[in-house]
C-alpha cells in the first residue's frame, strides 16, 4: 500500500533548546520511503538518527535563539503488511523469545502488567491461542472503553484507563500491552499516521509478539493495518513521543495529513477488522 | 434472630497509649443486647462512648503503662432484621435524601467513587430499580473479585481492587460502595460478627440507601443477612477500625466467634442469597 | 469583622436535575448573618437545610426543566474571630476528645494521612507543641508546593500533591489535613469567601482540633484569618462541594465577590500570617 | 578490585516452566570473569545469552518437571572502577547524547520522573553541576527515606517512597532514577553483589550518564562503589528481576554471599562515600 503523508509542528521557544522529534516514517525492511522531505524554516543544529534497536529514526534539534520554529515532514512510503491466513500464525513459548523481544514482556511506566494478571486471565485463558487472546482482550477495550477526547493526560496509564473506562488512542493501546503482557504475550507500542482518522492526528496502535512475528491490533478499530505507516516503537508512550525536549517548549500548531494513493483500498467495518489478522513487520526475531 | 458472640484481643505496648476499640454489638432499635460483658486484663482509664450519629459504641482505652493488655467482649443479642418482598422496596429519588444521608454518597478514602462513574453505568444503567442495580454490582463483584487472604493491605482501596480483582471482605465492600455511589445510591460500611465465617474473623459488608431503608448486601457471599450482628457504621473502613490507636500498639492475638441461636437458622447457598433483599435498620432516614 | 459578599452561579441543564448548593455563609455563634438574599432565576422546587453536625446550610434545588439556571447569593455577615495569644493553646491528648472529632482523624478521599506518617513526623516531631507543629506544616507547604492554577483537577489528592508540588487553595488544604491527621491532630476542611483571593473565587483552608477549639490555617497564605467566612465544614472537599448535582449539569459562569465593611481591616504580610494563632469557631467541642 | 561471589536459589515447580535468570556477573571490559560455575541440580534445558544492549547475561531454563530445583552460581571477578577526581567530569549537554542513552530519560514502571520534575528542581536547580545535583539527591534520599525491610512490595515505585518515605535499596535506587531523570540527567538501574551488605543479599543501585560516563551512586550508602559487582542493567526493576517466570515458581531460599579478595579494601563511611565519585563502567557512549 502506497501512502501520502505529512505532519507540520509549530513551536515557541522561549530560550536555546534542544529536542527531539519522531515524525518520520520507520525505514525498514517493510516499509520504503519513496521520497521524503523534512525542513525547518529556521538555522538551527539538526541531526536525523536511527535507533538500531527499533529502527525509529528521530531528528535531533538545538535551537540557539527563543521564537517560533516550525518543523514540516512530508513523505511517499510504501507499506508491505501482509495479511495473515487463519491459522497461519503457530505460537511458540517463552523459551523460543529472543532476549529483545524481553523487554516487551516487562511492565512499563503507562502499561502495569504486573498488576492485571488476574483480570486478563479471567477474560481471555480460556481461548485456545494467543492470537485468539489477544483478539478478545481488543474487543473487549474496544466495547468497554469509551473514546472521549480530552479525557486523560500525559499522566494516564493502563490502570487508570481500567478503572476510568474512557480514553484517547494512546489509552486504548496502553491497555491493550498491559493485559496481553499479564498474559506473558510480548507486546509494544506503535505510533504512526493512519489513513482514517477523522480529524486527522498521530495514532496509537499495539503490536504483540506471536509465532515469531509481530502482528497488529487497534483496539480503537479506527484504523485499518493496511491504511497505517509506521513511525515508532517502544515499550510505551514514553519511548515514542512526537516531540521529548530538553527545556521549555510549547506546542502552537499541529497538522496531519495520511491519505492511501493504491485505488483498491477500502477501509474495513469494525466487525471485519476484528477477524483480520496483520502483520506489518515481516517475520524475524528482529524488530528492526 | 439471637446470637452468642464474643471476642478477644490481646495489644503489646511499649508505652503509654490511647486506643479506641470497636467491638461492641450496636444498640439501636432493630438490635437489642440481651447481655453483653466487656473487660479489660489490665486497671487502665476506660469509658464507652455512643456516636449519636451512627449508634456505633466505641470504647476509649488510656493505659498508663507499658506490657500486654487483653480485652474481651461476650454479648448476646437479637437482631431483627427484616427480609423484603418483591417490590416492597419502592425507590424514591435524590430530592428526598436527608442532610444525614448525603455523606454516604461522596467518595472517601477507600471509595472513590468519584473515579467509576464510567463502569458503573455500563454494567447496571440499563436495570430499572436501583435494587436490581445493586443486586447486579454485587454478583458482578462476586464474579470477578477472588477472595484471596493476605492479598490487600490497609492501603488497599476500591481502585486498587478494580484493578487487582482480589481482596477480602473489607475490600469487596469498598468496591460495592464505590459503584454504588457513582450511581448516586448512597452506600454505607458495615463491620459486624457474622455466623457463617470461616475461620471465624470480623466481617465487612455494605448497605445502600434505597427507598428510606438501608438495605444490607454482603458481595462475599460468605454471610446470610440474617446470620450477621452489626457493629459499626461509616463512609468506609477509615471510620470504622477495631481498633484506632494514638501511640505504637502490636496485636498479638485476636479471636472471634459468632454463633446463631435460633434452632431454625439456615445459611442459604449464594443462589439463594443474590435473590434476597433484606434490611436491618428498619425503615426512616435515621440511621441511628 | 463585617463582611458584603456575593455569589452568582450560572448552569446549564439538559434534562430535570437535582442538585445541592453550598454558597450560603454559615450560621452559627460565631458567625451572625445580617442579612442575606438567596434567589433562583427559574420556578425550581427549592429547600434549605441546615447540617445538625457541621452548621453548613444546603439549598437543595429540583429544576424540572432543561435550560440556564443561575442562582445568586449576596449576605452581610459578622464573623467573631478571635486571635490567641502566645501560649493561650493548651493541648490536650486524645484521651480527652469527644466522638464528634475524631471523624477528622482518619483518612479521607483526598487525605491519606495513613500513607504519609513518617513524612510528618520527619518535619515536626521535634516541634514541642502541636501548635507550632501545624504552623511547621503550614510553613511547609507553602515553601514546597507552587500555586499553580488549573495544575489540579477533581481527581488530585494530598499524595499527588505531595509528588507533584502544585496545586490551589484545595490542594494546599488537603496537604496541611493530611500532614496534621498523620500527627494525631484532627484536622478538617473548610470552605468560604475571603476577602483578599485576586482573582476572586470560593477560597478554600483548613482547621485543626487542638487544646479543645478547632484553630484557622490558609496554608496557601492567601487570605488572613479575620478575612474570610466560612461556608461548608468537612473531612475533604468531597463533603464540601459548591454544588452536588444527581444529573448532569453544566456551570456556564461563576462570580465570587467578599469584602471587609471594618474600615479598620489591614491584610497582614505572609510573615505576620505566620505567626498569627485564630480560632473562627468559639471553644468547645461541638463544631456547630 | 577482586572479588569472590555466590548465589544459590531453591525453587519449587508444580508444573512445567520456563523461567530466566539473572545472576552472573556481567562481563565487560571493566568487569573480568576469573573464574565462574553456574550448575543447576536437575536435568533441564538451559541455555545462557547476553543482551548486546546492556551486555547483562541471562540464563534461561526450562524445566520440564514438578518439583524442587536448586541454581548455584558461584565466581571471581575482578572489577576495574575508577574514582574520579574532583573536576574530572566534564558535563555535556543533551545534544551530544547517543541514542541508547535516551531510553535512561523516559519515566520507565517504577520512576514517574514525568510526574516529580517541580520537586528535583527545586531540590538541585541552584547547583551548577549535575555531579553536584545527583550528590544532593543521593543525600536528599538518604536522609528522607527509612531503610525498612519489608516495607515496600513488587508494586512500590518511586512515587510511593516520595509519600511514604521508607523502603528497601531497590526503593532507594529507583526515587534516585526518577529525580535524577526529572532533571534531564540520565540515569539507570544497577543491579549486583555488594561485598558491604548485612544481612547478604543481592544489591540495587543505580548510574546516571554525566559527561559521557555513567557514575555510580547507592543512595542507601550500605555499598562503597568499589565493592559492589554488576549484575544487570537496565531502566528499573522491571528489567533486573533476578527471577523472570513464564508460570508458576515459587522460591524457597536464597543464599548470596560477596567478598573482596584485596587486602587493602576498606569500606568508607558514609560521609566520606559522599563526597567520591566513581565509574564501574569505562567511558564511551557504549554501555555494554
Amino acid at each position: 500500500m502506497k501512502f501520502k503523508l505529512s505532519s507540520e509542528l509549530e513551536y515557541t521557544l522561549t530560550q536555546p533548546v534542544t529536542f527531539l522529534l519522531s515524525v518520520r516514517a520507520r525505514l525498514s525492511a517493510t516499509q520504503r520511503i519513496l521520497s521524503e522531505e523534512f525542513t525547518i524554516n529556521a538555522p538551527v543544529e539538526h541531526v536525523m538518527v536511527r535507533c538500531a534497536a527499533t529502527g525509529t529514526r528521530f531528528d535531533r534539534v538545538h535551537a540557539a535563539n527563543a521564537g517560533n520554529i516550525t518543523i514540516r515532514y512530508q513523505a511517499e512510503v510504501e507499506v508491505l503488511s501482509e495479511r495473515l491466513n487463519a491459522g497461519e500464525v503457530v505460537e511458540t513459548g517463552p523459551e523460543t523469545f529472543d532476549l529483545d523481544v524481553l523487554p516487551y514482556l516487562y511492565p512499563s511506566r503507562y502499561c502495569q502488567s504486573d498488576r492485571i494478571g488476574r483480570l486478563s486471565y479471567d477474560l481471555v485463558s480460556h481461548l485456545k491461542t494467543q492470537e485468539e487472546q489477544v483478539r478478545a482482550i481488543v474487543e473487549w477495550i474496544g466495547t468497554r472503553v469509551s473514546y472521549v477526547s480530552g479525557s486523560t493526560n500525559a499522566n494516564t496509564s493502563a490502570t487508570d484507563t481500567l478503572v476510568e473506562r474512557a480514553g484517547v488512542c494512546r489509552d486504548y493501546a496502553h491497555l491493550g500491552i498491559a493485559l496481553c503482557r499479564s498474559m506473558n504475550i510480548p507486546a509494544r507500542y506503535f505510533t504512526g499516521y493512519a489513513h482514517d482518522l477523522n480529524p486527522p492526528d498521530f495514532h496509537a496502535c499495539f503490536e504483540t509478539w506471536i509465532g515469531g512475528r509481530w502482528l497488529f491490533w487497534d483496539a480503537t478499530g479506527l484504523a485499518s493495518p493496511d491504511g497505517v505507516v509506521r513511525i515508532g516503537t517502544g515499550r510505551d508512550a514514553s519511548d515514542c513521543s512526537v516531540c521529548t525536549s530538553f527545556g521549555p517548549l510549547q506546542l502552537q500548531r499541529q497538522e496531519v495529513h495520511c491519505q492511501v494513493l493504491d485505488l483498491g483500498y477500502r477501509k474495513r467495518t469494525p466487525e471485519e477488522l476484528l477477524k483480520e489478522t496483520y502483520c506489518l513487520d515481516g517475520a524475524g526475531p528482529a524488530s528492526a
